[in-house]
């Protein structure tokens, strides 16, 4: 893709024993590879690594020096398995202190007969970092570099990400365009093969179905640019139509 | 974890630009870990990686070397966007060459008119691998080394790993038991941290929930040792116990 390198770049570190354990469904990637689309960032990759510190600094090291952000999303409660802001200063080479500003939002919070030690916990940021305000149940997630640290549970890591969208500089938002066909992907390949090549700057992707007996495939095209976008589009279109099939507008954004 | 070492260990790489861009939820992790649960292997890693060459393989070469088995998922279609084969072959450094088994497999289910230059992508394999039956759709996975590669659809991703679970060689399978409590993890906290202490070689885990104005967590304790994990799952009740909540035994297994 010529154009990826003018792309603004982001990658997702989960950090979370519970998806790796198969108990629970990661809901964060989708809802923000979504929202990255349309401030035109790219989501270009996702780790999902256990609450081990080691394995959270490396993976932070790998992500923070290659895309342009790196957003993570679990480990910042109050119980002892909550090690992402310890991590997080060790990757970044700094400490993790209590930030005053977090500490008076708890304070109002729970009242600070009720701010123990373990909520204190909630209180540390590596030194240097900008809060990200929690509507939903106060302990802030927080900004340092390029680096966002948010929570895991998806009603308050939207909440969060609703909060720190306007600090986010992207590029031209990215499109996509769905067409559906009810023809076998090895029947396809050949011409969308040479339609990619046509358009390198439109991202080609094929995915087949299995629907009630009919097999088929769901085209995906994405791109900046509209006017590249449409006409691959509508080279594709054509394609389907000289195979004897009907090209189905699946989704349009 | 000090039996972390002797662990039998596993990663997903998931390679789809689908899953980055937001279009389509992953469903085989969750698959892949509770199956590999079972076995006594226990997935350590995961990353989903873009239909980039280079980007595959930098992920296939950092997970061979450090995990016990590696599991890839999606890319090994007949699109010129499914590079998966290819990306194996490099990083291991043999050729991508047509498998002859392979070959035969779809030469059946296409016949050879209909087995085009598109679907031969299908049959080829990096030299060495050993193929996995793909019941569902035909056109197979396999494994070379440690590395098992997998469709990205789930239904035949599913198949192919019922396919191959004969070949994984694990340790005792991982239990786990989840207690509810409607506590909140910031009065859980200090006890539960102890409790871990106890019982280093027992994982434990703590996930808030937020239902119908109830703040409470559930607590997730993992473990290969079934009289450790019980005793460690008491001493979680009777925390609960005395901080004047009820412990509710949310899922075994």
């Amino acid at each position: 893709m010529s154009e990826a390198s003018k792309n603004v770049t982001a990658s997702l570190i989960i950090i979370g024993n519970e998806i790796l354990s198969g108990r629970t469904e990661d809901k964060n990637a989708p809802f923000l590879a979504k929202q990255l689309n349309e401030i035109g960032i790219g989501l270009r990759e996702i780790r999902v690594v256990p609450d081990i510190e080691d394995e959270i600094v490396d993976a932070l090291n790998a992500c923070r020096a290659r895309y342009d952000y790196v957003f993570t999303t679990g480990g910042i409660g109050p119980t002892h398995d909550d090690i992402t802001s310890d991590s997080v200063a060790k990757a970044i080479g700094v400490k993790n202190v209590i930030h005053d500003e977090a500490r008076a939002i708890l304070g109002e919070h729970y009242g600070d007969q009720d701010l123990n030690e373990a909520r204190m916990r909630m209180a540390h940021t590596p030194e240097g970092a900008v809060l990200v305000e929690n509507p939903i149940s106060k302990a802030p997630g927080y900004q340092i570099e390029n680096v966002f640290v948010l929570a895991g549970v998806p009603i308050i890591m939207q909440a969060m990400f609703d909060s720190l969208r306007h600090r986010l500089v992207g590029g031209p938002p990215i499109r996509s365009h769905t067409i559906r066909a009810e023809l076998p992907e090895g029947k396809v390949a050949k011409g969308l093969g040479r339609i990619q090549v046509t358009y390198p700057d439109v991202e080609i992707g094929s995915y087949p179905f299995f629907r009630m007996g009919i097999v088929g495939c769901s085209l995906v095209l994405r791109g900046t640019d509209e006017a590249l976008l449409a006409a691959a589009v509508d080279a594709v279109r054509g394609l389907i139509r000289d195979l004897g099939a009907e090209p189905v507008d699946e989704t349009e954004a």
